[in-house]
């Protein structure tokens, strides 16, 4: 438990802010190690060049800043999206589904510049030090993982001001004082909580919400889009093909104009509490509405039910960080399975706060006018059979109802 | 499969509309049994005694007309919002929670009433037929049961109406030609499906929704409501008790109202066909949101999660018809088990379709401030636990990993 | 329901024996269809030019006799015990996975040779028809299927034999009287039932076991086995090598000699009624407690517990005649996905009914030696880890507990 | 994590054996606290009094010494069997099982003679530290609970030897030498792991097993009972009505007599590594196939999947020590609703390791001989309802053919 102070050369999830500034000083001076930074473009809407700068402030040598949005989109948000993929009901796992990414990249380039462990600015309460650490075992098992909340001596956010002000780390004056509460962003999502928020009886201040205008605020005509999906991805809008990750932001845009995608929830948490949290997920809670729409139509029953029946596991998965389990790969074959035919177009209205289905087609559909209509179908379906099917379902009921003298 | 001409007495789940009254003479005249009627108040919103009239001048004689909304509500509705159920991640279930109760009474009254057999109006093509009879071949395991839509030999539209002409059957103008589409209603949702419904690419004609006012005409104010739980049931509305029944209808009002609860939705139905429905939920979406926001401060993980994992098998089941199954019994009781403390009220915005939950609190609640608080928590988590919980959880995924030599 | 009376050729899956031959007369009589015969070699242990002969003498064209068993090993056999299938608990659904494979012959014979239907002489009030129609339905869906024990008119053995010696179909001596128990027997197993087993609570006499020889009569020296494996597939046993069907030949006979695989059960069939069945699935019962006992070492605990949990779901779509369902499908995908590293050798000692695991060992192998000691582990494992994963693990119980006042 | 230092009087597990003995001194010494000894007869088959001297030596005032072995089987191994739980296809979880009781009792003392902690001799490494800690914590959240192996600095044998001496505790000369692997005990099972057994490719030895003779040493001619349930319970053996301990009791001797209940597994611990155990649960074994049997006669299809569905998880929850969860008492209401007709006999033949299901019998059966007889039925099935059932169940297969185009 003890911090491992052999550590040569670390690889350091940073943010280019106060927090992993700290962070990296304190690696620096507490444990004398050399400190890569990994800075990623997730998407999270923030300049990257000026964590560039401040690195190099820092005496930084290795400084890796790279645009991953794309492979998020492709490899993370839209497998995880095949499944509809929920946690408790209601969170879309944006925070979740984006550490796995981090952690593998930090891992991998631990790899290359021979470095012997990696560091990460999540705290010990939540649960993203579980996500990043899972993940940076299972993709290299003798790798050493810093957490220094978990570890360093700092007991109040003064504590933490004085070490940056020691170690002439810049303090914005905003960040002074504490922020009223904690967010998390990315491409599919932005989360925020702690403090204000903290009392769940109480409604969320509006100034929280920052991705989204409120369903009050967003147009009063609604906007109607077409998601085209292919193997149950999503591929086009409006007929525009597009890559991923800028089909996901057009989402995003879309979703924010419209109001759509808060959510005011308590969840509860892999290491054991619950905590309430405000989640914006606009282009994400599109997307959800779309794909079990495009779903509805080419999607068997069986293999649609046993999807329904998986998906809280994986979500759990997901969100207890076991992105790299085999257990998460043996459920991902399965859904994966199921999405070779879901093809084909969603009509969607978008307006103040509601996705509204109005449309889908694909020529892959198994909805059988024939089939289904009121009118004469022509022999398609016997109604007869009807009778022998409910009897025969009826059989063991009927059996039961005998012995309990019915 | 042929009919059971030994028919002698039989109870008509009866609606007094045209076609419930065509099966009634048909029986008659068909099958010359005595027929019962039985027409029940669920909540559909329409006047019972024409009804009885009806009833009466054909010549029935044992007419039971009855308030069953009370029950509905108390031990069909209420428990399965317990479950948080939805059928294919949507449907809120509102005519099949209906049809086992439906059941229950007419093998009821058979029973008391010297009958043999019942009899239903639902096609040979639906669910419905499924639900009524597996209900009530689980209640009565000797019952008949004649589905007349599945046996007779009426071809069309036409041979119906010229077999109530034939009989003196009163035929409402409207009712001349075809309705463009099909309804069934009951206290917690109104549906309608078939003909100018059967393309699932076609956006649903506005005249289908008959429950609730669109969002867009909706208030362009949210109407805040706080609703109470005990036992995981609702039991009061903005701090007033209220009987079941009067409550799920004050909620359906505030739905209507507020444009909340439309679905437009392709299911996947018991019989193997997929069709395509309109579902107007208003009182049950604002129910399910409550619900699920109470057990967020109420229910521990273990207990929610099992239930999110089981919940897609008890909505199929009772989608199904399997509701007076033992499966059914052996969920309800494991979900029961979990609610014992689920009480405390919910505040909600209900705002153009939007059911927004914006506080909740309960003296059962299971939320830490203490444990949470990003602020000192005086020794109530040691964040150093986090860490030999991340590294045993990491085990075995460390072991895979240096088994593929990663 | 009514037969398809259009039938103009007809593959029959036909076994030879008295009662597919009537099947075979009763088509060309009945329906005045071309006949095609279908004659699989499963490894049911009996001669099959006897069927030509037979088929010839009643004036068939097109017979197709075909040697199947390594086909049903390596694609419907091994497939399935990667899954450790078993139904309710002990039945390793040996008539179940034969069934899939009989009507994908059925069906692509019929589409060779430009039959419009199929047969087969299953009953109905079994599990057979239903597999075979599910199967053929899903490789065809426009296949007819013609089920003469569901449809003919006779109603007793006496009728079945007036009908055989009208039309000249030999009977044999021994086939005069009703036999006292019906069988079905492939490589993987025989079954038993009816008859004199129709009692559930009666011994089943020992003429019944013809595959096995009773624990009793085994040898009183235990037989020591190994058996290899790869990709979760039984490859080798005692080192040596061997196809698919040979080598659950060779299970078969070491299983045989050892009383291995008699099961006397009361098992659920699909179509609502309890039957009662004797088995005997002498190599399938070795093989299954290998396969367990290589994947105890070679699987990670996440997806050997996530396979359990799918198994009943797996067992019973088989069991079910769900082969060629998309659900299924999916399950063997994960499942399939999860068998990558399950590779090593199990020693087994065969004795007298028993299969004794004692010992097995891989390349791939998980167990750490290092990590479970009880001597010094020089650092793998950090027993202070363990405090902090209780911790955290027990926080939720404890906020229950004093929720409780405990 | 670092040792609670103030704790006053602590409830300790104790044996009477050397290591707990070692413990109860070591609080003594290293913590200064009053230790109270707790000393269970739960079946493992040592005299108790020995302990009571020994912990009096010791200078204890407060000593328990209790027969829980009622206690144990009726509500904590029966309830489980009713579940028919097995871990990892194999293990009864005779460990596990005993580890809530254990706690519960220790909780309980702590309480009544004002103790604020509890300890036990649990290594690090093992699940029973999970086990009765997290029992421990659901019971009491405030309960402090010591774990001498995680925490003291003894690095070996010879340093706990060393301490015995200096401290007087009395090391019988047997135990001077370690052990070749470890025992747990209790009227479930006996397990033995560690040191000779570590390798899980050789066999265990023959002295090992201490509770069952082996197969080969068994009788020559098999033993034949009856067993009779109520509710899901044993109640009675060849009609002999018996206490729940007596009658495991007599179930152990049985299956001990005839080399009953031995298992040679690698099984996944929950802390993260596979360990390699030997099992003897010569009456649970027995008892499981015997429950399974009266349940497939009186138990409907529908409650006998859902179990089966539900054990793993069931299974898994005991194993990692959340028998005091709310999950495992919502899945035991399931358990427990399914079994209020599990009643009558199964009469079984155990012969050389076999336990060899003959009959079974109930007044509950839904067993109907008339439904499956192969003779004429009476009309108690109509085979003609199997092709509606069959072509309904098929309906979707033929759709998702139709657009694969075959």
């Amino acid at each position: 438990m003890a911090l491992p102070r052999d550590v040569k050369k670390v690889v350091l999830a940073y943010s280019g802010g106060l927090d992993t500034s700290i962070i990296l000083k304190w690696l620096q001076t507490e444990l004398g190690a050399e400190v890569v930074t990994f800075t990623a473009d997730l998407g999270q809407g923030e300049e990257l060049e000026p964590a560039r700068r401040k690195a190099e402030m820092m005496g930084i040598k290795e400084i890796h800043i790279e645009d991953v949005r794309e492979e998020f989109c492709r490899d993370f948000v839209f497998p995880m999206f095949r499944a509809n993929a929920v946690y408790e009901g209601t969170y879309l796992l944006g925070t979740s589904i984006a550490r796995p990414l981090i952690s593998k990249r930090l891992v991998e380039i631990a790899r290359e510049c021979g470095a012997d462990a990696i560091a990460h600015g999540a705290t010990g309460k939540g649960n993203d030090q579980v996500r990043f650490e899972l993940s940076a075992y299972a993709l290299n098992p003798d790798i050493k993982v810093i957490a220094p909340w978990r570890e360093w001596e700092f007991k109040s956010r003064t504590d933490l001001l004085d070490f940056a002000e020691k170690n002439q780390i810049p303090v914005a004056k905003d960040k002074r004082g504490e922020a009223p509460f904690s967010v998390d962003a990315n491409l599919l999502h932005s989360s925020s909580e702690g403090k204000v928020l903290e009392d769940p009886a109480e409604e969320a201040p509006a100034y929280v919400f920052q991705r989204t205008v409120s369903p009050e605020e967003a147009p009063d005509v609604a906007t109607t889009i077409t998601i085209g999906f292919a193997k149950g991805d999503p591929v086009s809008i409006d007929g525009a093909a597009m890559a991923p990750h800028e089909l996901l932001a057009r989402l995003n845009d879309l979703g924010r104009d419209n109001g759509i995608g808060r959510l005011d929830l308590v969840e509860n948490r892999f290491v054991g509490m619950k905590s309430r949290g405000i989640y914006e997920t606009p282009g994400g809670t599109i997307l959800l509405a779309a794909h079990r729409a495009i779903e509805s139509i080419t999607l068997d029953r069986g293999a649609a039910h046993l999807k329904d029946e998986l998906m809280p596991r994986y979500a759990e998965m997901i969100y207890n960080g076991f992105w790299f389990s085999p257990e998460r790969l043996m459920l991902q074959a399965a859904i994966d399975k199921s999405q070779e035919h879901v093809e084909g177009t969603v009509r969607l209205k978008l307006y103040k706060g509601n996705v509204i289905v109005v449309g889908r087609e694909s020529d892959k559909s198994l909805y059988s006018d024939a089939l289904v209509t009121f009118e004469d179908d022509h022999g398609a379906y016997d109604q007869k059979d009807a009778a022998g099917f409910i009897r025969l379902n009826a059989l063991r009921l009927r059996t039961l109802a005998k012995r309990q003298g019915l």
